[in-house]
């Protein structure tokens, strides 16, 4: 018997097969998730919490990222990203009433996470876990949990739990300020209409087989999907490559970029698109060669790119964003002859302390 | 008449010097500076801020990286770092009341950190700009302002501006919490014996005289010195330098460590120097090459090294372990054959919007 007939899957097979899932876990969270999400936003709302702090590492703190700008943009409040060696080393003890402390993970089982948000609970903060498993230990300590509705990644590499801590992020941040969240309502056949388009995507992936680096880099909403992009393309292909918001790029790391260095930008159809004219730009004088992923008049100026449908909301535009660059670091994997569902080194529960 | 005569600076000449300086500049801050800061910090603490939000780019921004941390675990308030396209982009416009909104910029000049400064102090914010430049639209528009008294920084890699800058936001925030900031008191000392090792760093430099990029790690307060570390060598030598949490480097990029890529740690004389040693022992079973920055046993286990003095209290510690750091850029760069005084593509005052 061959292996396939065994059930094993074949190289990059899980990861491909998770990705591939991503329009129907959206759907999901949007039928049988959001009722649930509304309550628990409720409950949060009800107690005017004054600040948010997230807390999250690897792909979840890119999702945190998001959430932060989510939190500032559209509700209006003041909004950080935890340390989390404060609490786990140092053994801070700040002061948390009226403090919000979103803790975002996968798994839930990462015990400095699970140990940060204890602390902050009992600091006074109202408590809440994002998380793809309600039996975790992170969801036991926190007041509050939210299940993102993914169903069981075996992958590596995140995929569909960041695109549903993504949505999941959003339609809590709308529930907490009363909106009805309906920019989020196309997200799912849009999803689908560009995982459809991996030909395309393995097209581009040809540029970056031998790529001994990248940058890549974005704006506002957009600098979470360098940032995830980044990391895929890290811990999949093993090609290092730097996320920066496109304003840091211009102090400093601009002088590392040469007519070798492949960029990567991801331009937003809005405002961050439009504040990220002056660094295209300057990437295009220093005679970067650059891919865009995103505005469809940006991408016909680019040496190459994956133009998104138009007129979707700038706020959950990154939840269609990632999804090319799921497929890019995928498909540069492939083309290296490695594994994606199994990167070197690294195990799905990430036991940090 | 050759060059010399005429009073221009050998290549690299300004850097070196300016980095010489710092020494005098941190005794400077002691004496003349404190009793300012201290002044500012009493008029802020009798307000009572809730919150802390810290907001700069480029070098400035991991020093406000720093003073996130020392508001942390020294105040125990709740800090996070401003995505300031929220307010340039996105006109986000968050109640910033009982918040206390840091800006530290250099030059005090980027359009940018100006106009999310007078919007915090619209939205109710108490606005404290941190700068070199007393006569800054940036200190302008803040309600309190810090002169970090560095003199005059003409090389485009900033190096005496960043450690004025961490002790200015040491003092500030002994200040706030009513103490005496006394663990500051040997730096300039020490500072000057760091210096004086000059020759040992120029021949670490050669191991990455051909390397095609690095990775600096670091955890808690070593953090924000490993983002300066990286940034300064892209900066000056153009190696891709891209610095991880020892934490975040466990999801992910660790993948990407293999035996030829070297790794930078900065490992401090405390609980941040334990919590690292998990990931030095990952480091060293992927095979990395590991230079250590910092604590004398773990530089004698690694296959090079700088070891800073014991004793040194860990919140002050970043003050001198940048220091080989900024070396180390300046050594490899002149190894190159490049100038550190002038990097291609950068201006001193970065016009960002």
């Amino acid at each position: 018997m061959s292996a396939s007939s065994e059930g094993v899957a074949p190289r990059g097979g899980i990861m491909s097969a998770e990705t591939a899932e991503q329009p129907e876990v959206l759907r999901r969270i949007l039928t049988e998730g959001a009722p649930r999400i509304r309550a628990v936003a409720a409950e949060i709302a009800a107690r005017s919490p004054r600040f948010v702090l997230l807390t999250a590492r690897g792909t979840s703190d890119n999702a945190a990222l998001y959430a932060k700008y989510l939190v500032e943009v559209l509700l209006g409040k003041p909004a950080g990203l935890t340390s989390m060696s404060t609490t786990t080393a140092y053994g801070a003890e700040p002061d948390l009433t009226d403090c919000l402390v979103i803790t975002v993970s996968q798994s839930g089982g990462s015990p400095d996470l699970v140990a940060s948000t204890e602390a902050a609970r009992k600091a006074g903060a109202i408590t809440l876990a994002v998380t793809n498993n309600a039996d975790s230990p992170l969801a036991a300590v926190s007041e509050f949990h939210i299940d993102v509705l993914a169903g069981p990644e075996k992958a590596l590499p995140a995929t569909k739990t960041y695109t549903a801590e993504l949505l999941s992020l959003y339609l809590l941040v709308e529930g907490l300020r009363g909106g009805d969240g309906a920019a989020a309502s196309e997200l799912p056949e849009l999803a689908a209409g560009i995982l459809a388009r991996r030909a395309e995507v393995a097209e581009i992936a040809q540029r970056y087989r031998f790529a001994q680096r990248l940058v890549i880099t974005s704006r506002g909403y957009g600098y979470p999907t360098a940032r995830e992009a980044a990391l895929k393309i890290m811990e999949t292909s093993y090609i290092p490559a730097h996320p920066f918001s496109g304003a840091d790029l211009l102090h400093g790391p601009l002088a590392m970029i040469d007519n070798v260095s492949p960029v990567i930008a991801v331009v937003p159809d809005g405002r961050a698109g439009e504040a990220l004219q002056p660094v295209l730009e300057r990437l295009r004088g220093r005679g970067a060669d650059l891919m865009v992923v995103g505005q469809a008049d940006q991408v016909e100026r680019a040496s190459a790119g994956f133009a998104l449908p138009a007129g979707v909301p700038e706020e959950v535009q990154p939840i269609l964003e990632i999804l090319p660059l799921q497929l890019l670091a995928y498909e540069i994997t492939m083309a290296r002859g490695l594994d994606p569902d199994a990167p070197r080194a690294l195990a799905k529960v990430t036991e940090t302390h």
